[in-house]
Formats: structure tokens, sequence, C-alpha cells
């Protein structure tokens, strides 16, 4: 392997490849989940860089894994036996355009620095999740990313006019562009944002800002009982002129578990409630936010849909009912072994699902415990199982009857992580046949040596 | 070909095969521009229907041209020597989910159907153009049809959830699914969208529908010129927190070309302007946004960028006024010969290329003739030259100019008509090589024998 080093160092530099114990930072993701063994890890400077690594590795058969943020949650970046093609070095932002609302950026440049930069120009990037401050625009494209502010901004898939693509061969698919209208051919942006890597390597994108809110008021809601959520939302979309941009749910359970996670947390309320929201309204424009936030909310705790309410009276205090929400990856994984899903539904079924499903699990594992938590406004349960024992199919059958349950309510069992290495199984189960066929096709046609990411996203 | 009339006649009825005399409707498209001899013309009444006609044509070696509601302008349901597939008996709005406001609905249902349905439950289906009444879900899909209202609302794609696909080989790809996050390997449903016929046929989508807006408010704007207008969209959507559907300009000569058209056409105004715009503002929320309106316009006729106004004070005087616009096409297609074309540049460089592109044009042909309309607040001009002589190569060239300055400026030579035949030359001079390589990958992989709609769309 000393001989793929040296390969890769001529076209990296000595400085930039990493193997062996150098390697280490790269052979796990920090959920603990995944494991492997790079062959080596190069991290090129530019597009050009990218293609001949690509090259080289097309040349010697290698797989390759990009990774960027290595901050996902599903194994996707697991590189094991592969060239690992870090993006981390292109992390320029190249331009922003405020009249045209517009960034150009590398594939390494994260998210939470983007957003910084767009600030400036006061406008935003509005995706935002807990690992904004590590993941990165190659690695949030090649999954779609989602987060907390869907609702208002759409994925990432929403927020991307251009792509440059490496594909496997090392060829430069120039997809740069501006244009929120242009229909020349196949779609094929859309289809490499999502496609985690399995058909080419992201190295920049044309993004999309919005202007920065001018106001924004945020507030923890304290509920009876779930099924009246989605009416609350409604109401304060109609009121607000759609100016909600996260509407959060978290069950006692996970009130409970941030408590056990962190020393300074504190509860968001004098007394415990079964249901939490986390509600976040903003808007570039004129109007009383706070004040539409204040009359929902009023008219709802006199009938008694609403138990409770604490509007943040300062930055200090929305960071802290953020910081609880953003803790939700840590708070499933600071327990083992874990299962963790990522599950979307039709909104009006989030509160019959956890109805169902927990009496199903106990059904297969009297000793599991679980979690949710959800971007409620968007139907999407990350759904935590924290089996008796750890083993894999018991982990297994467990994941089989939660995706099972979300299918039969029109759900899906992936909804804003990815496939990865975690649902390939879900894959198999529920994803349209045919669906397949066609993804292997494609995938075939593309990548015929099937170099890039194998063995992840499309099940075989 | 008796036999192939037999063989589709013993899939959908002999009273559903046309061909010879009465396959007239569908040789030519309404534009006159593209005329083609079909072998046969089938109506399948569902989705095994099509799928049995795609694998006779198969077995044969037969080429197939879907056709919904025929009123493409780019000769992509051209069915010279093809069977042509009629979606049209496939009408079915199969369900309307008012709380989700989702809608089921088959390839066959015309645009302004659906819109009809979802209004009785206070919804819309807000694709807008002139052929709304004629256009149907399969065709809006398959060319990601756009329109006056995208500004607001998006394109097709933006509109759509799921999808139901009938490969070339007759397999049926199931992409039904009615989720806003669904995570789950190649985004195939963005793929198919827009892709013209060349990698299936779509039969079925479930789209979205939007609320229907409880006030609207409709004006045409004169402007002594064009480079203001944009900063009065801007000053439009800051005022009534971005309630602009439409903002549509109309040079002179369009004004003048509708009133040669139509006897009953009438001057916007009372003295002749360069600049004419059809501006709408609607929303679905509370506030007044005619007295926005009014207001944003005062202070313009004040300072004297806005020459005249005149806010249509009844649903008849909002008709009269979006009547002109959607003359569009008939006041192109009014004289011959004509090159239509369909470009889209970053906003601001609209103004830009209008002064500059007609030199350039009468330098290749001193007696040529031209007209735009556009959708402004998109940057998308429909720009139409009637040349002086109908010579393919004299065509061939303006259109080369057209789209080069567009190219030149960051635009795109396609922004939402599709490519069909029309595009074919624009799409090898300016389309990324490697795009087309892919495009060409892809479609080898999914239709290996060439039968759907071949010779269209990516050019070989």
């Amino acid at each position: 392997m000393d001989d793929l080093v040296q390969a890769l160092a001529g076209i990296v530099g000595q400085a930039n490849v990493a193997s062996g114990a150098d390697a280490a930072p790269w052979a796990s993701d920090w959920t603990g989940q995944y494991h492997g063994e790079p062959l080596a890890v190069a991290r090129p400077a530019d597009r050009d860089q990218v293609a001949a690594i690509l090259r080289l590795a097309g040349a010697r058969g290698l797989p390759v894994v990009p990774v960027s943020g290595n901050s996902g949650l599903n194994g996707g970046a697991m590189g094991q036996g592969a060239i690992m093609l870090s993006l981390d070095r292109m992390r320029r932002i190249r331009e922003i355009n405020p009249r045209a609302r517009t960034a150009v950026v590398e594939a390494g440049v994260i998210v939470a620095a983007l957003d910084a930069a767009a600030e400036t120009h006061d406008l935003t990037f509005p995706l935002a999740f807990g690992a904004s401050g590590q993941a990165m625009i190659g690695g949030v494209l090649s999954t779609n990313a989602g987060g907390a502010n869907v609702l208002r901004y759409g994925n990432t898939r929403d927020l991307c006019l251009g792509l440059e693509v490496v594909l496997a061969d090392g060829r430069v698919l120039d997809l740069m562009q501006a244009l929120h209208k242009n229909n020349s051919g196949l779609d094929l942006r859309d289809l490499v944002i999502g496609a985690e890597g399995q058909l080419g390597i992201v190295t920049a994108a044309v993004v999309k800002l919005h202007p920065r809110p001018s106001q924004r008021v945020t507030a923890m809601v304290a509920m009876p009982a779930l099924d009246r959520a989605t009416d609350l939302l409604n109401a304060l979309q109609d009121a607000s002129g759609n100016a909600v941009v996260a509407f959060e749910f978290m069950p006692r359970a996970f009130i409970d578990g941030h408590l056990a996670l962190r020393t300074d947390a504190r509860e968001p309320f004098d007394a415990p409630h079964p249901v939490n929201l986390l509600v976040e309204l903003a808007a570039a424009r004129q109007g009383n936010l706070a004040e539409v936030l204040e009359e929902v909310l009023a008219a709802r705790l006199e009938d008694g849909t609403v138990s409770d309410a604490v509007i943040a009276a300062s930055e200090a205090q929305r960071q802290e009912m953020w910081s609880r929400r953003e803790a939700a990856a840590e708070i499933a994984f600071a327990r083992r072994p874990v299962l963790d899903t990522d599950i979307a539904l039709p909104r009006d079924c989030v509160a019959d699902f956890l109805r169902d499903v927990e009496p199903l699990l106990t059904a297969i594992d009297p000793g599991c415990q679980v979690l949710s938590v959800a971007h409620l406004g968007d139907g999407n349960i990350h759904y935590t199982c924290w089996p008796s024992r750890d083993d894999a199919a018991l982990k297994d059958a467990l994941r089989a009857e939660i995706d099972r349950l979300a299918v039969a309510m029109n759900g899906t069992f992936s909804a804003e992580h990815g496939v990865g290495l975690s649902k390939l199984g879900s894959m198999s189960r529920h994803k349209d046949p045919v669906a397949l066929e066609v993804m292997r096709a494609i995938k075939d046609a593309l990548d015929p040596q099937g170099i890039l990411n194998p063995g992840k996203t499309i099940p075989r």
C-alpha cells in the first residue's frame, strides 16, 4: 500500500495523504457505530485532484469513499478497504451574490460557515440541524439533508441551483448555473443530490440564500396530548402568513434524557408535560410575530389544548431551547446498544404511530426502551430504540417493525438522513422493486466498475 | 399495418385505435410546425394497457410517442412512424385530500380541470399558462412546465410528490407517495419529470395543492423603461410579504400584435407605452393587497418610474388583462415563418439582453422582425423572431445567435417549454458535453432499444 500512498501523494502532496494510524480520524464516525480501515485518506485541493484520484482508483480497481464533515448517522462514509477522499480542504466560498441571493461554494465549506458568511449580507443559508458546525456542503448535498427548517425552506435539494460533479472515471459534469428555470434535458442535478456518492463526487455548488429574518420568536409549548398539535401548527401558519420555521416535538422521555445527559440542562416548564414543542416563527418583513404567537397561544391556554408556554425573552433563552432539541443525537447514542431510525409519515399520523409502535416493539423485546423526537411539521420522527441486548438480529427485527408500521401508514423508512449502510435492509424490504432495478441500472451505467462508495445506498 | 392496428385493438379496444385519416388529430400540433404520420394512435384506459402497448412496441421494435394535451411548442409529441400513445382517456382525479392538500390524478387530467376540482375544496393547482385548458398532467410533468405563477409556486416539479411511470419494457415504476421528506435512494421522480418521455410514460401522479387565495389584485402597469422593473418587483414583494404571483412583461410591439390579432382587443392604457407589465398579487391570508399595490404604485407614479397603472376593478377586467398576456403563442404563430424561443436569464440581465439581441439578429437577417414577452419575475423570455424568408439555415442561425447571447449572459436556451425537436441543436451547442454523455448513458440503460420518443430531447 506504500505504492498507493505515494501515488496519492503525487496528486495531493505528501502532507495531504494519511494512512495507518494517521488515518484514525476517518476510521470511525462520531456515533461509534461504524468502523473501517481505509487504505489511505487523500485530501484534494481542487476538482482536478479529485478527478486524478478517481482515475487512479479506476486504474487500480479500488473503491473510493467520499467524506466531508463525517457527521452522518448511517455509515455512508465508512471507508473499509477504500481510498477515502476527504473534501475538507475544498472550503472556499467563491462568491456571494447578494442581489441574486446565491452563493458559489466548494464541497468542504461547513454549513454554519456559509450561513455566517451569508449573514454579513443580511442573508441566510437556512439549513439547520445539530451538526451544522461540522457538516459540509458536499455531504448535505449528497444526502439531501433536512433538519429543523425544512418546513419553511425545504431540504438541501430545494436550496441548490447548480452543481459540479466528478464522475467515476474522472470526467467533470458541469451543471453550475444559478437559474430558477432551466429545462434542458434530464435533471441530472436532482439525480446526484441525495445519491450518497454513488454517481459521482460533488465538488462545488451554487446554492440559494434567503433573506435573513429581521424578527424571530421562539417558544416552548406544552400540550396534554399530541393529537391537537397539527391544529396548533395550522393556526400559527394562518395567523402568521406561514412564518413558522420550526415545529419540533419532544416527549417527556426526551426531556428526561436531556436532563440525564447534561448537568447544565434545565426543565422547560415548572411541571412535567407529556408533549413539549419547540416552536419558532421568523420573517424578514413587518408585522409583530411575537404578538401573533402570544395571541394564538393565549386562546389555546384558555381552551386547554395548550398546558403551558414559555416565550424566549433573550437570545440566550432561545439558545437554551435549541440546545435541548439539538442534543437529540447525543441523547440517543449515549446508551448502547442503540437503534436509531429516521421515518416520515403523513403529519396527521404521527400521534397514531407513536401510540401503536411501542407495544409492537415490546412484544419483540420486552426489555427494550424507546425515545422519540420529531420534526413534527414534516411528519419526520427520529425514533430511537435501545434493545435489551446487543444482538444484530434483534436490532434488525425491531427496525423492520418500525419500518413496517411507518410504511403501512403511507410513510417512509428513510426521511432525511439517507440510507448509507444502516437502511439497506429497509430498502430491500420496502422500496419499490422496479425502483431498485432502475437505480442499479443507472449506477451501473455511470460507474461500471462500481468503485464509488460501493455496498451502500442501493441494495444488491 | 393492419396487423398493428389489430394488435393495439386487442389491448385498448377497436374504438380506441386510430390510423390513417382517423389519426389526423394527432398528426400535427396546433402551431402547425410539426407534422408526422403515426403508424397508429392507441388510447389506453389504464396503466396496464400502457404497459401492454409498450411490450408490443418492444417486441416489434417500434417507436412509441406519448401524447396528452398536444399543446407543446417544440415537437415533443411528433409521431412520425411511431405508435402514438394518447393518455387522454386516463382522466380520473382519483382523490383530493384537502387536509394534506394533495390530489392523486391520472396522466390525462386537464390542468384546468384539476384546478377546478381543487377549487371546490378552497384549494388551487396553481400551474397557469395559456394552454391550461388543453394541457394534461402527463404532459406538464414530462416537460416540467412552467408558466406565469412559477415565481410563487415553482415549476411542475415543485408541485409533484409522487409518480407512477411505465418503463420502456412495460415494468411499472411505483413512486406514488405523498411525503415531503423521503430520502430513499436515487431521486427517480425528479429524473422522470422533465424527461419528455425518454425514460418512461407517466401514468399517474400525486400533486400538491395550495390554499386558494382569498384575495387577488391584478393590474396593468406602464413604465418608461424596463431597467427599473426589478426594483418594482422587489418593492412589491417586500411590501406584500412575497404575495406576487405573476410579473409579466409585454413590450409595445406585443400590444400591437394583440390588437392586430383580436378584433375585441383594447389598448391597456390611454397612451402607448414601451413597457407594459401585468402584475398580480394574491394571498390566502388577511391584509389588504389592493392597498399595498396602490401604495407602491402611487409612490412610483410620483417619482416617474411608473408612467401609468390600471387596477382591475372586476373579474371581467382581470380576465381581459390575462387574455392579452395569454394570447402570446397565438400572436407569435399568427405569422410565418416563425422562430419561437424560450430562454431564461438572471433577472437583472433581461433589459440588457433585449437591448443587445435585436441588432445582432438584424445583422444576420436585416428583414427579420422580433417580438418578446417575458415571465419577468423568472427572467424567462419568449423571444419570437419572424425571419424575412422561410429558410431552415437562416432560422437556425437566428436561433443560435439568441441562444449564444443568453448563454453568454449566464442564461439558458431552454427555460420551461422543453427541448423536443426544436432545441436539439441548442442542446448540442451549449449543454455541457459530459451532461449529454450522462443523459445518453441513462437513456440507453433504461430504454436499450430506444423505442421511447426517439430522436428528441437528447441529441445523438
